[in-house]
């Protein structure tokens, strides 16, 4: 871990170029606009050590499975999110030379990721070997009001020296996925042309037939002047390239400008994607560079005005929490049903896939808070669209009915493939029902349920009744061979998060249909003809959740995480030698399995999602056993504990917590932030801060707060959305100040005290009644 | 399956030709002599499916490990038994058509494997598509007698024209294995020479430097006369090979005799293997095919003499037991310490590694008692020579001290890389323990113990020591996160077995020490000083021995397999639909995990092991409660089974499991007899026979016979070689025979009545008294 980057509270900055740094560096200062995105690449050539990475949502490779031994049930393929054209590329040429800052000396470099804007931009000098100086400026970024739409300004400088500069801008499909499992490279080449006006390139994918087609134009100045040239064109396999040499005298500035459009079949048909391209592109490319950029800012002003966080007393943590917020908004939008939010985002290839229980569980909360309803409404779509899948999944898994969600996926099949996890880290279907309750309680859309959520409910209600089974041994329903939230115990039996969030499912499911049943008679009717809904079967889920098994230790009144989690040595991780931390590094897999230590929350996330149920000595009690013995080594564990640790007045705990993951790859704390950041888990650094401090919760359609200011800060102020209003909720020593900046007013509960708020109006609480 | 084999009591005989059963054949018709084995190729070429095997003990590849989601611990190589130089190769060309079986009529096959003799032959005529009809006759075997050379006698008669037989013999380095992880080869090629007389070919793998030499010559007869040729020599990368063309009329023989010695660097200095090869070669070569045929079959004649069974009135079980004993035989001769017995000995590539727990406690119990004893002390001595990579395994492990041995080696290091058997089924521990108790029980050759034995015992219980830990829930001890010889459970609490091995374990160490103790005092202070023996962890030993955790269930009077398993639906296997079966092709591995249903004996294999501590009603309920649950999808299952039935009584039950191995590979029971044969489970079938239907154990130095008859059979009789003395054992309805057939005094007991069996001496026990 080195902090290399300056603290700034709207952007992030390195002020020089360190090739030991610099895939962190292309992680970090990744942009995209949840249509498409990238690592932060430089455009000219750079032969130093670099992860390329352009992906388009939505488009992926299926890669066969890798596997050393192969299980009954494993999946085929491992989807793979794609690396695909690389379309920023400008190489430079300065009399010959090609400009390539791993061959240079490179001097004020700047390279920051303007958050506010939604912008990349860089500018160096660079000394070549002959000893020619140049200055480059560039900037960048990929459009979020036009979202098929790429625009770079690439400016460039001759020093010391007049001569000619060939610029070479081009479209480079011939690209790998470091991760493929077997070396392959996954496109095929369908069409392309280099043209002096609009060149343009169409791929396929090997498998699957997804296309994908990049157009692109350029222009090119002289110190403000447009020039008029022919370009020279070049083609090869996978490859389009335009190549325009100008005269340039020392001091005079070279811009070439770069628009291009990427468009998919995704969204388009197969035989009009060069049409659709060009169509996008002569658009964008008509309303020119600076139309374009204030667009880029004007959404991005929009974006912010609903999910910014101001942090005062703190600038590095203020930082940190907008550098969250833009990449959770960068990765995902919310206006295309059939995406999700990968763990990596368009940061990188690792993980595959693009959606695992971190959309329900962690990244749920945000963009039910910082956005339109339907952002969040089409997250619950996705899965519901998947439900035919997950049916298929349960059978293929020798269940007779119900539905199992996969682990990983892209289009509703599983991809995962480790047993332990894959088959039996089912608790995800627990996640998915809990995000129906989660956004019908957020929101109070109620229409949800009748339209999708309750098929989504029944089948994983039926999963779990076939799931779990009668130990005459217990005279209890127990839960075999599944591995929890906490991937530290593997194949453990009755996993008390797990037991519970099944027995709740089937609770939850119950009073859905009771809802729908009073309510929305007719839709009640269908969809009870078209589930084959039978009364037998919600006996039957009666029965178990009146006869559930919890493993549970009287002694210490806490859940227990499984059974037999007492015959291990309890001692607590500040027992641990520095040097055997973290585990999964330094300990091999079977000692970790065996020891108490857990990686991420298990038991307390069942406290978390059920809080209701639990008083608060019940929380306190199992916190108590669990955060000691807790490794946090998923970056998606200490959020909790700090929601929970905030509930429970543990203040310094949760200031603790919020700071393990507040700036994760910021300072590149996991040393893995080169391989794409942790997009899920910033989700996580929300919550701790909004759920944490802000103590925000959502009950009887009452948006509830309990926040203090932490120690470390002065004052905070975030934005949330909720029921039509958004709601300014600013926290200071002094008191709490929530404004309405909308017409829509709101139910609201400040600790124990309830308010309506009206259309533009203000609630303020005074410090002197802060009871925390 | 398909049973395709012709029934004979010393060969195994397959009377026509059908491509589809090839590759089984070529597993079944193996020949080897434990310093090299093949698979039953063709010599002449065949374009159809098979499986291309040559083998030369102990010379391995260790490739890279394949693995789907990398853990902390796996190794990072898994040992390849490697498929070497092709040396039987005979090309053959009629007037310039190749002659290749997949492209001709072929008619009157038959394909014998002499077991009695040791020679594998075949002959056949084929027509070839331009009508050309040959007769071939080809013998083969790997000597015995000369364990570097190999012999083969080819004889082609055209029938219905004359022209020019062009004969090939080769040697191909350029072989490949099929379960290669990355599609590598293996061999780098050294060194080659074609000649008129001699032509040899040295190979090298590309990492470990294993060398190895092939050195051919040839002659050729025609009717009898041998014929002065000069042959035309080719050469190639990895490829050497003659060619004579011989002019033959309808009816004449060409006989072609192939020599070749195969030398590798394991034993000869790496300058000095073509050398060593050649006299090897010349010297067979001079004493004539004939000479080394009746070698071969006097060698085998007297390892038949050691270890054959006799089985009256059920030829079928008479062949599919001398199958056994002739594949066990070729695999392992028990004069090389560095060697062991590889799950698919010299038929086929599958698993890997050579040494799994397989060897020690199923293997051991064959070689104990067919073989001089210093053949199964070498096997011992193989797991001493270990002893520091088991320590070093530990220690990878994060275990302070004692030792681990690998699931699955070649050269002491792991191979496997499967969490949950690599690192957790450590009951191998302590089945390489127990063969030191096994060894020295039934040889009384103490010196052992002093000399090897209490090494490899201390290390083993530090590593119990440490593995367990003290559960302040249960006030005992436990072992955490553990499988079981059933693989059917991963990563359970309390394997009742491997805490009780465990144990035992702790209890024969120090056993051991008492007697060395007493009976070589300076030997055993050596052994303290170097072990650094402490009286703490003695004490700590014991502490563990006296407050060890078992699961038991009262109610029923078993022995738990593990905690928690009474939570499982307890179906009987019977009650499974047939579609289920075998379970391992059928259902998902999770669904296996968590059913009742055992892959092999685990409980069982403590009460098999450690019977004297249990009497029979206990090992009755024990019996009656897991034999139902139990699917044998372990080859190493049925004959615990049948041998804990025979000494129950359940006769009819015991014949039923024996019948489950004792034809496997012949009858292609499990489908899967063309990847190789299941050497190590032919040793179960032995069991059965001699541990099962002959109640053999040995006990306070004699050898003790508790036998029956199954009434399948009439009569049956077995050698076993017991202190020096070699007896036959027969076991008819009326009587049982044992007849002393050395000078050596033996004592023995039948039933409950105890005899001395004087050198060259009989007892008969007559059947009036027998009681079973």
């Amino acid at each position: 871990m080195r902090q290399y980057l300056k603290i700034n509270e709207w952007s992030i900055i390195e002020e020089s170029f360190d090739p030991s740094t610099h895939e962190i560096s292309e992680s970090i200062f990744s942009i995209g606009n949840g249509f498409m995105g990238q690592r932060a690449n430089f455009e000219e050539k750079y032969s130093g050590s670099s992860l390329q990475g352009s992906y388009m949502a939505g488009v992926y490779y299926p890669d066969k499975t890798r596997v050393g031994w192969w299980k009954n049930g494993y999946p085929e393929y491992f989807a793979k999110v794609l690396n695909s054209t690389n379309w920023i590329g400008i190489n430079v040429f300065l009399d010959g030379t090609e400009l390539d800052l791993a061959y240079c000396k490179v001097s004020d470099f700047v390279r920051e990721l303007n958050m506010k804007e939604g912008t990349l931009s860089r500018r160096f000098k660079a000394e070549l070997e002959d000893g020619k100086q140049v200055q480059v400026e560039a900037l960048r970024f990929v459009s979020m009001a036009r979202h098929e739409i790429g625009a770079i300004r690439y400016a460039i400088t001759p020093l010391n020296f007049s001569g000619t500069i060939r610029l070479v801008p081009y479209l480079d499909g011939d690209v790998q996925n470091k991760d493929s499992n077997y070396d392959e490279k996954f496109w095929l080449e369908v069409e392309k042309a280099a043209a002096a006006d609009i060149s343009y390139l169409t791929l396929k994918t090997k498998k699957l037939d997804f296309h994908v087609t990049s157009v692109m134009a350029f222009d090119v100045f002289k110190d403000g002047n447009k020039l008029e040239f022919a370009p020279s064109l070049k083609e090869r396999e996978k490859f389009v390239s335009s190549e325009v040499a100008v005269e340039a005298a020392a001091g005079e500035q070279i811009t070439l400008y770069k628009y291009v459009a990427n468009v998919t079949s995704r969204n388009h048909g197969l035989g009009q994607l060069v049409e659709a391209g060009t169509k996008s592109l002569t658009a964008a490319k008509e309303a020119g560079f600076d139309t374009l950029l204030r667009e880029q800012v004007d959404t991005w002003a929009a974006k912010w005005s609903e999910s910014d966080i101001i942090i005062e007393g703190d600038e590095s943590a203020q930082q940190a929490i907008r550098f969250n917020i833009f990449q959770l908004n960068q990765t995902y939008t919310g206006d295309d049903d059939r995406l999700n939010i990968g763990p990596k985002g368009f940061t990188g290839e690792k993980y595959g896939g693009s959606t695992y229980w971190d959309t329900e569980a962690y990244c749920l909360p945000f963009y039910l808070s910082t956005a339109d309803s339907s952002i969040a409404r089409n997250l619950l779509i996705y899965r519901y669209k998947h439900l035919e899948k997950a049916k298929e999944n349960a059978r293929n898994l020798g269940f007779a009915k119900g539905a199992l969600y996969p682990m990983v996926t892209m289009n509703g099949e599983e991809c995962h493939n480790e047993w332990e996890i894959t088959f039996e880290e089912i608790h995800r279907n627990g996640a998915i029902a809990y995000a129906i309750y989660n956004y019908v309680n957020y929101t109070g859309d109620k229409s949800y349920l009748g339209q999708y959520g309750l098929e989504v409910l029944v089948e994983i209600s039926r999963f779990w009744e076939e799931r779990v089974n009668f130990s005459k041994d217990k005279g209890k329903y127990v839960m075999l061979g599944v591995t929890g939230p906490n991937e530290y115990e593997n194949n453990v039996n009755n996993n008390w998060y797990t037991n519970r969030i099944a027995v709740w499912t089937l609770e939850y499911t119950q009073e859905v249909m009771n809802y729908l049943k009073e309510h929305e008679q007719a839709r009640y009717a269908e969809l009870v003809g078209k589930l084959e809904l039978k009364d037998e079967e919600i006996a039957k889920w009666n029965e178990i959740i009146d006869n559930m098994y919890y493993p549970y230790d009287e002694e210490r009144g806490v859940f227990l995480q499984q059974d037999g989690f007492l015959d291990k040595e309890i001692i607590p991780v500040k027992d641990l030698k520095p040097e055997d931390l973290p585990l999964n590094q330094n300990w091999s897999w079977d000692r970790i399995l065996r020891s108490c230590f857990i990686k991420q929350a298990d038991v307390l996330q069942g406290i978390y999602f059920l809080g209701d149920q639990f008083d608060l000595e019940t929380k306190k009690r199992n916190f108590d056993f669990y955060e000691p013995l807790t490794v946090h080594e998923s970056s998606l564990s200490p959020c909790l504990h700090a929601i929970i640790a905030c509930e429970l007045g543990y203040q310094e705990k949760a200031y603790e917590m919020y700071l393990r993951t507040a700036r994760l790859d910021l300072d590149n704390y996991n040393n893995d932030t080169e391989d794409g950041l942790h997009i899920t888990s910033m989700a996580g650094t929300w919550m701790s801060v909004v759920q944490g401090f802000g103590g925000l919760k959502v009950k009887d359609g009452a948006l509830q707060l309990h926040p203090f200011v932490p120690s470390h800060w002065t004052a905070f102020s975030f934005k949330v959305m909720f029921r039509g209003a958004r709601l300014n909720v600013s926290v200071t020593e002094d008191s709490i100040t929530v404004t309405n900046e909308t017409e829509t007013p709101a139910a609201i509960v400040i600790y124990d005290r309830s308010y309506t708020i009206g259309g533009l109006g203000e609630v303020q609480y005074a410090r002197s009644s802060v009871r925390v």
